[in-house]
């Protein structure tokens, strides 16, 4: 039996399939390395890493590749939408790929990984005199990049085209009305907020010690709620940082336990991380090895962590949940910090402070803001390097009330811009204002969500997420995905209200303040 | 500044540098599979590994890889010796990389991966009237193999050309010649080896429980004593059998503790592997990512687990540092059963069993030239299938004295065949007569290695491997690597002379039995 010729589609999928499989080998060879490799094996590794990539980049660049997009585009009609969302995701990786001369993907590369040293070595002091030429170069690197890109992506700017890198699909404009609206909201929203728990009793601190292995044993079983599959995945503890990584077959996510006094922080990125991979875990399995089949960029992703950690675990029911499993895993049952009220007065803040990653979610959208407004006018710019410090002083004063003594509290905490993640930053605040929007509606499709997660029960939640946004993997754009599973593309209301109902005490319609302003943003992913 | 323009030889380094690191991903990601993967991830792990390994492939099969051959062979007089003797395994690799049809290297994988199944139903209950078909098959496949590539590869005969994948540089004749010696010594060495154990008095039986974490601990301390490198390598505790992969630079080894009766196994299974392991981290770092820099074949690599193994670890002076190292970490200091002397008789047995994998050192020899001397025959077509378990039951009896009852105790019990690995048991043996070899120059060098092992010093015997093994790599032919560690070619005597002085407890020169034959054998290794 001979089969039948393969068509330039086909060719294509097998060839994308191939490049997809040794991502996934990358994604668990990178958590190898930060988990289980040997302390002096970084270059055996590195090398590998390298290999791997250059071979899958050649594997994209190769001149079959254009051929074969040229051909199958001519045909699409004969293809199945799905196909054609398909074949365009192919187009886009392809351009991503081809459009950089190899000079500039090898100075990107020095960027990022020479960046992070000079980061780590000039942060904790603020030396921005020493710095500033290097941010300086990032910038121009990326808009190198950014104009490199523009056309060939079809998109509206420079930094669209940035951003495009990161979160693809939203445009630059609905950004930027999205982040005006907060932008107009938030300081109010922030002292409002700030007056009002100042108001209320202090929580009772935590009186540690919380065991590490108790703490992971209480991770496990959040995560296990949620409805992570862990015969398809590890959960491994780290000392640093938490992530997510692996392959969606074969999920590799972490959280730290490593600080007995709280167990705060570790069951909080234990979900956050949990909820980046119940989203993986659940990307569709027909088009797994399919760019179609691959979770969304870095926005929607975001909304997917945010929307388990800030959504639902961060509900008065949530926290009845937390104070039943905490009392069992601790063994406490009389400690008054671990009542659930406490829980919640302990976790919900809502206080201006300098250093984003250290930001509760009603201040954190206004360290972003600020920082979206910074990058783009430094990239078309309008704003020179000198002057960013001061730009940074007076929108974190404007915005949040506070102002930084040096570099190293204000413009020089974040690692993204020294290593070149310019565009990355907006896609924490449009996941938070996904995971808003996403949560009103799947609470309006069952109203049983809330009272179900009382009772540590998930599935509501989580069914809907798949239905509605896992499941969907790629095969829809940000916009057809938003306006399917909410009935309206994203838009910044939700948060506010939600913001509004758990900081405020009320709807926002009651609250005069924080009314306006109000309906539909127009079109705002459209491009 | 622009770097001159590549010839053939410095492309084909690169070309097989980046190979080298994607097999080295793929023995991390192998060893990942086995140690730490979810459950159910398999899928997602089977699609990366064959894309790497088709990928790898095709980087080999490219034609202008052919083209760089013949070029750098043209001119080749211009290279140093080390880098035509790389450029000489580039063309063998190539060649056997090259030589077989796509529907044959298919074949070979479908056999290789149903044959495990099929030896897995089948076995236990040893029924040989449904497996013949399929060892039929096998052979066939295997002989297919084996006329495509003799010519190519310029071996002397179809049996040498599958010998040569998995031990290259060993001519057939070579072999067995040495296996002529072997097997006509060692009946008389057993039946002499047996008696003399029958007379001394039986070892006292040790008494568990030995907590698998101090077994682990155990492990571990006598690894180091090795020499192993934990910065460099990791040894992890498996259920199943112990095995040495991962890189060079990061070399994975396992051993199983999960007998808490006895850690002899546990024990003796990580030196096994540690002596694998060494070997890998000890190869030559200039040539860490050319073919030249890489471990020789199997028959090699198990010259360097035996020496370790068999050699060093079974004397007398291991078993007083082995007596210390377990008094101390099972916290047993009157345990009688771990003195030195009880364990050297609990290891050092000599008894005539069915089961080659739970043979000792005397008796594995001659499963090991029976199953050689069949696979030859069958290979060959002067054995048929049909005759298989006969010549098997004769064979056991004449070599050493027993007869199997059944095939499960016969011909069925070793995966090898099944699966097509048929030219790879003589790599056992011959790895067991270059481990007595090397040991007993090394002991010539070095008078003092013995001693220091019973101080648990091994640098002496370490550094004699690493000079005049290890660093090695692939850079000498087999003749030559032994020839300059050792004055001589490989020669079966030595171990007929350790085999005499353990278990006989006399210098097989004073042991008439044993005392023919003798003088080097003639050019055993050449082609």
């Amino acid at each position: 039996m001979t089969a039948a010729p393969k068509n330039a589609y086909e060719k294509l999928k097998e060839r994308f399939e191939k490049i997809i499989n040794m991502e996934n080998a990358l994604g668990i060879l990178s958590k190898d390395a930060e988990l289980f490799m040997p302390k002096n094996s970084n270059g055996d590794r590195t090398r590998q890493m390298v290999a791997l990539a250059e071979v899958a980049h050649a594997l994209i660049k190769a001149p079959e590749v254009e051929q074969w997009l040229d051909e199958a585009e001519k045909n699409k009609n004969a293809l199945s939408a799905e196909d054609r969302r398909n074949l365009h995701l192919m187009r886009r990786e392809w351009v991503n790929r081809t459009a950089l001369s190899e000079e500039l993907v090898a100075e990107i590369a020095r960027v990022e990984l020479e960046g992070r040293d000079i980061h780590v070595a000039l942060r904790k002091t603020g030396d921005w005199a020493k710095i500033k030429d290097w941010y300086a170069h990032a910038f121009d690197i990326k808009r190198a990049v950014g104009l490199a890109k523009k056309d060939k992506l079809g998109v509206a700017s420079v930094y669209e085209a940035l951003l495009d890198d990161f979160s693809p699909d939203l445009s630059e404009s609905s950004v930027a009305q999205n982040f005006e609206m907060l932008e107009k909201m938030l300081p109010t929203l922030i002292g409002e907020a700030a007056k009002r728990k100042k108001s209320l009793p202090d929580p009772i601190p935590l009186t540690g010690p919380f065991p590490s292995e108790q703490q992971a044993e209480l991770c496990r079983r959040l995560v296990t709620a949620l409805g992570f599959d862990f015969a398809k995945g590890r959960l491994d503890l780290v000392d640093g940082g938490a992530s997510c990584g692996g392959s969606s077959g074969d999920v590799r996510f972490t959280t730290n336990c490593s600080n007995e006094a709280s167990f705060i922080k570790a069951v909080y990125s234990a979900i956050h991380e949990g909820g980046h991979a119940l989203y993986e875990q659940n990307t569709p399995e027909k088009w797994r090895y399919q760019l179609a089949g691959k979770a969304m960029g870095m926005a929607l992703h975001e909304s997917q962590s945010r929307i388990m950690q800030v959504q639902a675990c961060q509900t008065k029911e949530f926290f009845q949940f937390l104070e039943k499993l905490a009392r069992e895993v601790f063994n406490r049952p009389d400690d008054p910090a671990l009542s659930a009220e406490n829980l919640e007065r302990l976790v919900n803040k809502a206080e201006p402070s300098l250093i984003r990653i250290a930001a509760d979610e009603v201040t954190y959208p206004a360290h972003i803001i600020l920082r979206c407004k910074l990058e783009k006018a430094l990239i078309e710019g309008t704003l020179a390097i000198d002057d960013l410090p001061k730009a940074w002083n007076d929108g974190m004063t404007k915005l949040l009330g506070i102002t930084p003594t040096d570099a190293a509290q204000g413009c020089m905490q974040d690692v993204h811009w020294p290593t070149g993640a310019i565009g990355y930053f907006p896609a924490y605040t449009l996941g938070d204002m996904g995971a808003a929007q996403f949560f009103a509606a799947a609470c309006k499709d069952k109203p049983e969500i809330k009272s179900e997660i009382a009772n540590g029960n998930f599935t509501p939640l989580r069914e809907w997420l798949r239905d509605n946004v896992h499941s969907k993997g790629s095969l829809l754009t940000t916009d057809e995905l938003f306006t399917a599973a909410t009935g309206e593309p994203l838009n910044a209301k939700y948060y506010l209200d939600h913001l509004s109902e758990r900081y405020l005490g009320k709807p926002r319609a009651d609250n005069t303040l924080l009314k306006k302003p109000d309906g539909p943003v127009k079109n705002p992913t459209a491009r």
